[in-house]
Formats: structure tokens, sequence, C-alpha cells
């Protein structure tokens, strides 16, 4: 049992950043996303966008906004458990929770912060019946661990920018990579689609278009795909891994059914104080909560991470005051042992 | 007069981005400060000070955080009435609102910002009766513009940081420096006391300490100051200009009486909605502001701007609904013609 003082359901910025205020109160944090790594929408979708409203950043990539992120809390020393999506909540006798994920590792704390942004991101999944039997077993929506294709047949479907940047990433560790398109067309970076094309001319980029994935033959494992290739019978292709990147669409998912008032696929909370949830004891920060004059915007997120975490050390340490002291003047003490502070002022004689 | 969409009380950090978030919704802004240059404490008081708790950002100078907002800001040309103290606000038939500063400088707008953080920050005075007299004409308590002291002879009282770092740049430009304190040590950055020392030695600054500054002399214009140096008689020392630098204390001044409702040398604002105050057209955000939960947090002052203005487009144009659109994908539209916005996808078939 993985146990903190904060549960943070969503890794995304809010998220992250709920570490830094917390630990400034001396509360740890744990973060549970489904994606395989930090930085939720930001890392997942958009690395490589630039954001032009996080304050005093004229422009910011999402990717080196979720870095930043991680650099700032990383004294706090947040836990986190990846690629597992939180599933389940029961309350304690204690007033404490328990949140159970899809890999049923069990989490316990006193708080949760729900900060899902929204929704977890779940994989669009191509119409093919027996496609469920394969997961994790050579059928992967999400591409976690590039060492898993290693020396493998690999054939990924999709066209966008994931579809063809895995393509050409993984030329260099699978056996083959095969990529299926519908479409003669390719939508995404301009350098990406002209990288494609030239491995393609290499004859390292197996490419079939307009195409599509049709089937998936195997015993345990997958074997092979049935492909459906425009003036063509249908035939089949040997494969040991079928990756299909048809985009990622968010589902408010398990979350849903914890009991928590929803509006418009939204969380309510009372902004009037500090982002509480129906259930006290869970919050409900970022782009996961509505409340009247709600933006879904970043800066949002952080000012509500800010208040919730107050609220928390109250809830907490119901007998103590905690009195703000700001940065600038007391400095940042981490449980790693380490502490920033701005220079002193020295009082020195001058003679 | 000076007229625009949004008139912004106070130029710090949350008065600077809320022309950023009023830009995004094509409402153009002007800024009153006190101080002569934008940033407020944190160009003023703390400029080389880092700061730890903005978000993404694990240290930033206080000085820095200022550059990077109006570097973010700067395409949708903000205006500026600097070195002025917003004195009076009238309410016209219109809805608008006037506003006049103690130079009597006029600006009007359908809204105003009140982003005062913890008021405009007034010079403590040495207690010397005739001093009111020399104001302007000898006596500065803030140095707005060095070349104003270019070959003169200079008197600077204080022992902290604005009194070490003036007396150092002044050796440059001014004829005479001399730095009087009524004790022989000064607090401040290790560097700054070592270069005043330095500077002593050589003799590019006269130090006299434990001394006071009792009295000024002149007719239209400072002349000389009276010393009180202890162990001698007072005597009188010939100089053009007298700088007393004790510090800034912050009041909150006239907007104390524009019937607004206050609590606790703040203003009460509704934050369940909009951050408006009891007077409609008039909002107040950041550290000047105080509703249940309130924390006094630069992060804060930003979502509270960013609310505000989708309140204050409403206000403006209540016939239209603005649909927001996130930066990453509609950019930046600046009103000097420039835009910025992430590279395109494109479209492209692979052959």
């Amino acid at each position: 049992m993985i146990q903190t003082d904060i549960l943070i359901i969503g890794a995304g910025p809010t998220g992250l950043f709920t570490v830094f205020e917390a630990g400034l109160l001396k509360l740890r944090c744990h973060l549970i996303d489904a994606l395989p790594q930090p930085g939720g929408q930001c890392s997942e979708i958009y690395p490589k966008k630039p954001i032009y409203d996080i304050p005093a950043y004229p422009e910011i990539l999402a990717g080196d906004l979720t870095k930043n992120l991680l650099e700032q809390i990383k004294q706090f020393e947040p836990g986190f458990t990846l690629g597992e999506r939180a599933e389940t909540i029961e309350k304690q006798d204690d007033g404490s929770f328990i949140v159970t994920t899809n890999k049923g590792t069990k989490h316990q704390a006193p708080v949760v912060a729900i900060a899902g942004g929204l929704g977890s991101f779940e994989p669009r999944k191509p119409k093919i019946e027996n496609i469920t039997k394969f997961e994790d077993f050579g059928i992967e929506y999400m591409i976690k661990e590039p060492e898993l294709y290693r020396d493998k047949d690999v054939v990924i479907a999709g066209g966008g920018d994931s579809a063809l940047d895995w393509s050409i990433f993984l030329t260099d560790v699978a056996k083959s990579v095969t990529l299926i398109h519908r479409r003669n067309e390719f939508r995404g970076a301009l350098d990406s689609v002209e990288k494609v094309q030239e491995l393609k001319n290499l004859g390292k980029i197996n490419l079939i278009t307009p195409a599509e994935v049709k089937g998936v033959l195997g015993n345990n494992h997958v074997t092979g795909v049935v492909i459906e290739e425009k003036g063509q019978e249908p035939y089949i292709l040997d494969t040991d891994h079928f990756i299909p990147l048809f985009g990622l669409a968010p589902k408010l998912g398990p979350i849903g059914n914890w009991g928590l008032e929803i509006e418009k696929n939204a969380i309510k909370v009372n902004n009037a104080l500090d982002y509480q949830t129906n259930i006290p004891g869970i919050y409900a920060i970022g782009d996961v909560n509505t409340y009247p004059g709600k933006l879904k915007l970043i800066l949002c997120g952080f000012h509500e991470a800010t208040l919730m975490c107050q609220s928390a050390y109250q809830l907490i340490h119901p007998d103590k005051k905690y009195v703000m002291k700001y940065t600038t003047v007391g400095g940042v003490q981490g449980f790693d042992g380490t502490k920033k502070e701005a220079p002193k002022a020295v009082v020195k004689a001058i003679e």
C-alpha cells in the first residue's frame, strides 16, 4: 500500500504544481496517471507545441513546461504510479481514502486531489472484432517502452504525428517497420512527413497506403494482420506487433462513478473557498473541475492547486495554524535535504 | 484625456499580466503606477532576489519576472502613466470612469482594474521640518532619472541596499557622493557593502557615520544640509541634492477613499465569480484584494486577472459572446500587427 499526504489523480501541469505547493506546507504527494509519463496532454499530445499564455513565458513548448515543473518539484520527492488508471475509491473509517488502479495498485491518503484534466486519455481503437483479446499481447495503442520492439516486426497504423514520429523512431529499433494509413496524405509536422518519405525511399519504412488493417491473427500473441489495400484482395502480413495510433480521446472514466457531483463532464467544486467537491477530503483542480466563471487554463489550475493545498493542510492538521512565508523570504526546504534561498543580506561596518 | 478599455491601477506583475489576457480579448489597457518603472515591488524593492513559487520557474529573479512579463505583453501595446499616483475617480453618466493622478493626468475607461498590490509605496521620510518644501527641488526619495545628478554634489542617507547601490552607481555620474548613515554598520548584499568600502578607500564616496541629516538649507532649491555627527557640533555640508533612502512603506492611499468596501487594508471582492468590487465596473485583483481563502501570491493574481478580463469583456461588449481559444491553437494576434502561432501541421502525400 502506497501511503502519502495528498494523493493526486493526474500528473499534468496542475497535478505537478500541486506537489510544489504541498511541499511548502511539508505535505508529501503521490501522483497516479494513466499515461506512461508525467505532463498530461502537454507531454503526450503536444510536447513540441508552443503555449503563449503561461504567465512570464512569452512562449514555452508544452514539453518544456513539463520539464520545468518536474525540476521545480523534484526536491519534494513526489511518488508516481504511471501507466495505470485510478479506478475505485473507498473511504476508510479513519477518514482516509484508498484508491486502487486498474492494475490493482493501492494508495492511501487523507486527501485526494483530482487533477484529471479532461479525463484519462483513452486511445481510439480500430474496429476489429477480436482486438481486445490481444491488448498487451502484440497490440499496443501507446508506445510506453520502445525496447519492447527491439528486433521485432512492427505494423503501425495512423496518419498523424504519432504514427509518423514513432515509425521514424522505430526504424532504429525494430527488425521491420510497416506504416499503414487509409489515405495517401499524412497530417503532421513537415519535418516528420519528409523524414518518413526519405525512410520509405531508403526501404527502411514499408509504406502501405491507402489501406486499413481489418483483422488480427494469432493465438496467445499477435502473429499477423489482415490488410485491405485499395484495389487488391485482402492479404495477410506477418508481424509481431500491431500499433494503431489513432489519437487519444479524453474520458472522465471511472472517476465519474465516485459519487462526485458532475456537471457537463466536469466535477463541481466550491470555488468560493478551496475547490473541494461534494465529498469532504476530495478536491478537484484544473480542467477537470467546474464552477461559475471557470476557465480551463493551465494558469487557473496553478491557482486552484495553491488554495487547495492550504485547505488540505487544515484538514490534515486541524490543530495547527500555517503562517504563509514568501519563498523569497523563507526559501524552499526540500524533503531531500536541499535548501534554496535568496542570498542573505549582511550587516557589516564600513570603516 | 487618455482613453482605454481597461484602466489598470498598478503596474506590478498582476497588472502587467492583465494586459496580456485583455489583449487576447482584443481589449486595450493603460497602466498607472506611482513608481517610476513597471514591475511594482519586484522592480523597486527586490529586483535581484529570487522567487521560487512562480509556476514552471524553479527560480526567477524578481527583475527578470518583470522583464518577461513586459516581453509577453508588448504586442498589446499597453500605455503607461508612471511616477504618478491615481488620486480620484469619478463615475460618468455613460457608466465610464475618469481617474485623475496627483499630477492631474486624466484617464477614461469603462472598466477599472485595481492591481495595487499592498498599496502605493510611499517613501519613509526623515523628520526634518521644512523638507516638503524642497521635494523635487533637491530632495528626492527615489531616484527616477540618474542623469539629474550629472556633475552635482549629492548627499545620500540610509543604511540598506538602495543607499549602498545608488551611492555606488552615482560615483560615475555625480561630482561628489556623500553617504550618511546613523550607524557604522550597513545592511545589504555583501558585494554592495564591500564595493562601498572600496570606493570609500579610493576617496570616491565620502562616508559620514554615525551621523544624521537634521536640516536642509536653501531658498528655491537645496544648497546644503545640516549634519549631526557623533561627538561633533552640528555642521553644514554644501550639496545640490539630498536623497534620503529609508525604504518604502505600502499605503492603500487615495484608493481607500473611492467608496470601495475595505477589510484589513484590502478591497473586498466577490471571488465566487470575477473579482468585482462593490462598485460595478471596478475590479480588484492581486494582493490588493481580499476574499475568504485569499493568498497574497503572484500566481493568484495571474488567475484573478484572467477571470476578471472575461467579466470586463462582457461588461464592455454586453451583446457579444466570447468563445475562448487556446493560444496553442489560435496563436496570439498583437495590436502591433504581429502574430505568434504554433507551426501548422501540413497535409502531404508520401509516395
